[in-house]
């Protein structure tokens, strides 16, 4: 079976693929030194996890030197670990470091080695090149400006976290206020702000909104003209005081629907990334604060999967005890689609285990294997390598041997998972 | 190891089975056409799911060949699904169908093939045979008459849910009073009833009472003789409005308690397939609009199985995450039962995740492998063949391997899973 | 690969451990009879569970060997449970008894043989050095005297429920101020009580204090000094009627904060055991009644995790689907170690699938690999041998072939998660 696995592992591997969610600045996509890769809250949490303080992690004004220095004090405590691995992985295809170990003993010449590397003028176009992708989707904020980059090469993505739940904080409402040139003073106003956003985010070629939602929320209809969202977003204007929980609610839930309202008219899929809590450990380090509780349900989304038959919901969930949910209401509801591995899920042994679990019963336009959620460009590679070899693992194993199906299907369905699918959910509206 | 698990298969292959859950119409069981089997809602709702509205697949009047005509428009979306596997097994196996797939350019002659083969005078016997299945339970309803087929090949199976859930409603009322020839004015009326049921069920060679439960049910104990629930149900009896939620619940808990009391009484075992909750996506095509709420246990059922300690209660979960409950449950309590893999969790990953936990710690007595929950005949063969291929897996994995049985040791607990434990569990009473 | 794996489980065989979690005797800590094996929970519930009556089990005044002799007639139904391997393979290994099968034809010869092996001079010392284990961790009652064994072969640790479920209790109470030679008239009282027992224990060795938990737990701070809890907790030391729950549950929250302070002050890891439901089946024999609800989450736990940065949280979690709250909460919290795969989830399947995920993402300082809950030394060699098995797999398959490094370099860590941890997080302070 090794050899069938490589075989479909390395036609999956000669595809050029767009990559439907990072966090990529489109302005500085690639890394100056490998203080960007190692300050990846992947890597800060988990040293500081193993023990390092956060104060010497997140020191100010450290140089890019001193901090990778720092971070090999702790690194060996996690070198057994995917995300080492993904680091190691890309040292060796990307700046050819070929030593059998990194360690605090020879961090300083591959530091050397990705400084060079990255210094060559046309890095970023080089990492794109080795890891044959061709396109990536951002996450942008409401009011970031969109003229300023390739928007087919770096595809913007409407991200409606603050528009949801921080609309109570004046800040937010001012940002809103300046993004679409508008007064900000009855829902109305919110309502045509918000139409603004989705009018300029569509032109400038944005190709989905999406949400990360804690795993309380639990969407509801709001009508638009709503005694009740109207009196509470007066109360929370009028700012005499902290706004109550009730009012702060009713507006997220209103603000909620009307996003959704938005993607069925601009025909922009919604991704939903569904499950974190924020801020759990709030001594931990920058994005290292998350977590979450299981304890939710997919028939939270009922309501709102029936009320827009015609948005698409590449879903995200948090944690693998969620993701038969996924399967099921994938299977069922012809609007809902399984989106990658997520985050806590986005390690060799969950993503085999949902894998699988999909590949089972969730028609195959339906599943969109991979996005990258990188920071940098420098880790889509390692990522994505991670993911084709276990697809072509449980391609072969389910696809293969489990259902007599020949090398040739299997492959033609790693592509569609891998790529296809992305172009017809995105790019066919 | 390979050659260790066909070993394995061919044994327990050779075996001839009883199916403990079906829905199988005893009038009827074999299929008049392909339509039959692609009517089945794993395709409907599966082709649904990929993008084909709801109208076009279910429009009335169509002839059977048009029905699947249209439905071949879509199924090369799900061609790599395990439902899939079953359609393309079950046509070789029982058409004699060879073609290394089927699809949109072929399917006609697959159709007049399966035509011809099912319209042979003994067709139902040929498949019986083929499955290697000697008695299959039915799901009847509590009125469904018992005298017009062969129970002994057709076992009848008392299925409660409307008893339970719909006793508020007049039609179910009227549906009772006409089944049991009495009148229905109050709680007495009803509880000699539900009596006449058991009576005439068990005299019609009926083995289980069984019943499917939405995750928020919690069993608890209503005495015979009960002031509120007698009031509740005088109320819903009066009919003057809808009834309260509360009085519903009231005869739902009352009703519930009383058939596990008539299956003590009658030695039936109660089969509870827990989890399911009803029309989440009431736009979905007809039986696949159910989908569910991981977030229920166990627990919810401890008074129940600690008050009915002669009562055997096969279980089956819907969810691949409940599955470590109900192992853990039937470990512990000596009238739970570990009862097959039911509909979402009837998929090979979650199957073989599902059997290897059950085979590490629940008493052999007390796993009941599988049953087909068919519709119709021909899918009997497929479903079978692929959990005994799961089967013959883990035991060579888990029990020869792991726990250096022999072969024949393995061979002897595959039987008793697959048939023995039907024998006991459902026979020997 | 199977060579590999043997590689790898042959260096990791050859380590001289220590045992983080047990409840062994320490005055008698071997077996007597094989009685005192069978007579262990995990048998005695499964063969009930598998239909022997509790009073044919629990009988009275039997002699060992009419015990022994009752189990056997219902073994036979747990004999390919992963339970029943371990009694298998602890009487090869230990009593040399290499019979095929053991069953009712041939239990008498073991029972003599082993008799005789339990009776040599040397017996626990034979089967500790047979098991390579140096030192095994205790669970000692809060009023246990600790100086009456070797505190160095059988480290002491304080076992906390009773403090914090059943202060309540006049006796609970009446032995603290035994074992604390104090008076025990106020909340004041009980802090002084309660820090006499960490220094006694402190003073004897003790090396961790332990708690098990139920699901709906939620450790909330309440202030030493606390008015709310000084009434509830002289209205319980009154004693006039039953206390509420409501007087019950504030003096729990607030006796397991203090303990937890106790533990940062006497730098003791706190070993949270989460999970367990007491007493669900009643009915069950003994220590054969406890199951679960896994509807829990570790974000019950934030609030401590945050609160005690310095005191180390061991935890084990029941049920499987709670292990990648686990290993997230270790991956983010330096306080939180994953430790062991406890009770329900002691057995292959879940073991592999849950140590996977924790190989993938916790730092390789905070896995405590397994301890083996033994109430008999004779449990201890099938137990590891077991977890090793499965060690060596996963180490194989997960960090030599999924991310390709050495043989060496996955021994080394095998030798980090099996010992090398326990001497960090328990010997270290």
């Amino acid at each position: 079976m090794a050899s069938l696995q490589q075989v479909i592992f390395d036609e999956l591997d000669s595809l050029v693929l767009v990559d439907s969610h990072s966090h990529i600045n489109p302005r500085a996509p690639a890394s100056e030194t490998i203080a960007d890769l190692l300050g990846y809250h992947y890597y800060t949490e988990l040293v500081h996890s193993a023990g390092m303080p956060r104060a010497e992690i997140e020191q100010e004004n450290l140089s890019p030197e001193e901090k990778v220095g720092r971070l090999f004090e702790s690194l060996h405590e996690i070198n057994h670990t995917v995300q080492w691995f993904w680091f190691v992985d890309l040292s060796s295809h990307l700046f050819g470091f070929k030593e059998q170990t990194i360690d605090r003993k020879n961090w300083k010449s591959l530091y050397d080695q990705a400084f060079a590397a990255m210094n060559r003028p046309d890095w970023e176009n080089e990492v794109l090149t080795k890891s044959k992708i061709e396109k990536i989707f951002l996450t942008n904020d409401f009011d970031d400006p969109l003229d300023d980059f390739d928007t087919h090469r770096y595809v913007p993505c409407l991200r409606t976290d603050d528009l949801v739940f921080h609309l109570h904080l004046e800040k937010t409402r001012s940002r809103l206020s300046a993004a679409t040139s508008s007064t900000l003073h009855s829902l109305d106003d919110l309502h045509r702000c918000l139409g603004l956003l989705f009018e300029r985010f569509v032109r400038c070629n944005a190709k989905a909104c999406a949400i990360s939602l804690p795993p309380w929320f639990t969407p509801c209809h709001i009508p638009l003209h709503d005694t009740a969202t109207t009196e509470a977003f007066h109360r929370i204007l009028a700012g005499n005081r902290e706004p109550s929980e009730a009012d702060k609610k009713q507006v997220v839930y209103w603000v909620f629907w009307r996003l959704t309202e938005f993607c069925a008219e601009y025909r922009l899929p919604f991704d939903l990334m569904i499950g974190v809590n924020r801020k759990v450990y709030p001594g931990g380090v920058y994005q290292g604060q998350d977590l979450y509780d299981s304890r939710w349900s997919m028939i939270q989304y009922a309501d709102l999967f029936n009320a827009f038959p015609n948005v698409k919901f590449p879903i995200s969930v948090l944690a693998s005890v969620s993701n038969q949910e996924l399967v099921d209401y994938a299977w069922i509801f012809p609007n809902v689609i399984a989106h990658g591995h997520w985050w806590y899920s986005n390690t060799p042994s969950f993503i085999r285990h949902d894998l699988q679990a999909r590949l089972d019963a969730v028609p195959r336009g339906k599943l969109v294997g991979y996005y990258s959620d990188a920071y940098k460009l420098e880790f889509i590679l390692p990522k994505y390598q991670m993911y084709k070899r276990i697809l072509a693992d449980c391609l072969a194993e389910t696809i293969c041997i489990g259902r007599g199906q020949s090398e040739s299907f299997a492959i033609e369905l790693g592509k569609q998972i891998l790529r296809g699918n992305v172009d017809c959910i995105f790019f066919s509206n």
